[in-house]
């Protein structure tokens, strides 16, 4: 596992409270130079890229590149897929939203940008959370995905993956966020793509849930009644 | 590395000789069920995309599947990026035809793919001639990109790429696959995306060296006189 600081990051942004918070918890490590990166993968949420690039200018990034990679093309998931339903919060549920390999696709293509700008770190906000589901959200993971990308680049040298939040649970990364200012405002995650958010997907509720763990009202509107207050 | 033979095997099939030769070889194993992959990545030579699906139906392929990755978004390649001129034949420019993480991303993609066939082995037909100029086409790289796939993937199972040729020359796979009857009048190779192939790319040269040293010549038709005589 990576922990120092390298000088020049990407983070990957999705627009996404996980995400963002990344990107303040870098600025704040001190971190001269970094760039962004957001993934338009055919997501029925694009409304995300348009956050995505409105937190790049207001974290000040040195860059913002939106990547296409369409991952619609591997059909039946509800992410992607217009026919096929988003799944209501449910915890069993979670797994139907996987698209196989996509954070590894995300991160590749990534790392194929960071080339380009001359070699950087790599930052993904992957939360602990993620892991009972999401097999490419461990740490053990990104330690081997590092491996990868350092022997396949273009040049010899060492790859880094920072994962800052695999051992801390959204509620944490919240926290974390809280503290550094992130302008929750103008982040978005509900995965039916609505402003005010629908407060039902996934998505959603874990994220009120998190707000809610922290004893604060997210700044976002919700398209339902919630109670904010801490249970 | 891995040897044995998947009863369900996807190849990547690019339409060039050394993956048809591949997709041949792999039949030849005895494999009872092939699948084969193209991508669409915005090559100039997206003729090879026609020859790649001629080829999986030719060699008798459970399916064929067209993946899209745009690799232009990088820009400055010249395989990709009609603004930059393909290289004339110099093994030391090899290296400007290259994309960062190509074969990485073909491969995700085609493990992403093989999740929806159910599992599959993947066959890549990276050569020896390769690995002096892409770090993605040496065996020890794909040792560490199973591992990634293998601990990334929706299911706990081992991902298993196998590269069959990657310690034989081009001419030995050529000699190979003439052997197998692989139908080269129907293969593509010519960077500048002719038919009759332009005889002077990289790509050319390689291909017309091959035959050459094989005391055969190419069925495919050239724009210049090529001397067919082995050197």
């Amino acid at each position: 596992m990576q922990s120092q600081i390298d000088h020049r990051a990407i983070v990957l942004l999705s627009g996404g409270m996980d995400s963002s918070t990344c990107l303040w918890w870098v600025k704040a490590q001190g971190c001269p130079e970094v760039h962004t990166v957001g993934i338009d993968y055919g997501q029925r949420h694009r409304v995300e890229l348009e956050f995505s690039a409105r937190l790049s200018a207001r974290a000040g990034a040195a860059s913002h590149k939106v990547l296409r990679l369409d991952l619609t093309q591997f059909g039946g998931n509800p992410l992607t897929d217009a026919g096929v339903a988003v799944p209501k919060a449910s915890e069993a549920q979670q797994v139907r939203t996987v698209v196989p390999y996509r954070n590894m696709l995300f991160i590749t293509l990534a790392a194929a940008h960071a080339e380009t700008v001359g070699g950087a770190g790599l930052y993904i906000a992957a939360v602990k959370d993620d892991d009972r589901s999401y097999r490419d959200c461990r740490r053990a993971f990104y330690d081997s995905l590092e491996q990868a990308l350092s022997l396949g680049g273009m040049y010899d040298r060492e790859v880094r993956i920072h994962s800052p939040f695999t051992a801390m649970w959204k509620t944490e990364v919240v926290r974390i966020g809280l503290e550094l200012g992130v302008p929750y405002e103008i982040t978005h995650t509900c995965y039916e793509g609505r402003r005010p958010a629908c407060g039902v997907c996934d998505a959603c509720v874990e994220r009120i849930g998190a707000f809610r763990a922290n004893g604060v009202r997210d700044p976002i509107a919700y398209e339902i009644g919630v109670d904010w207050k801490q249970s």
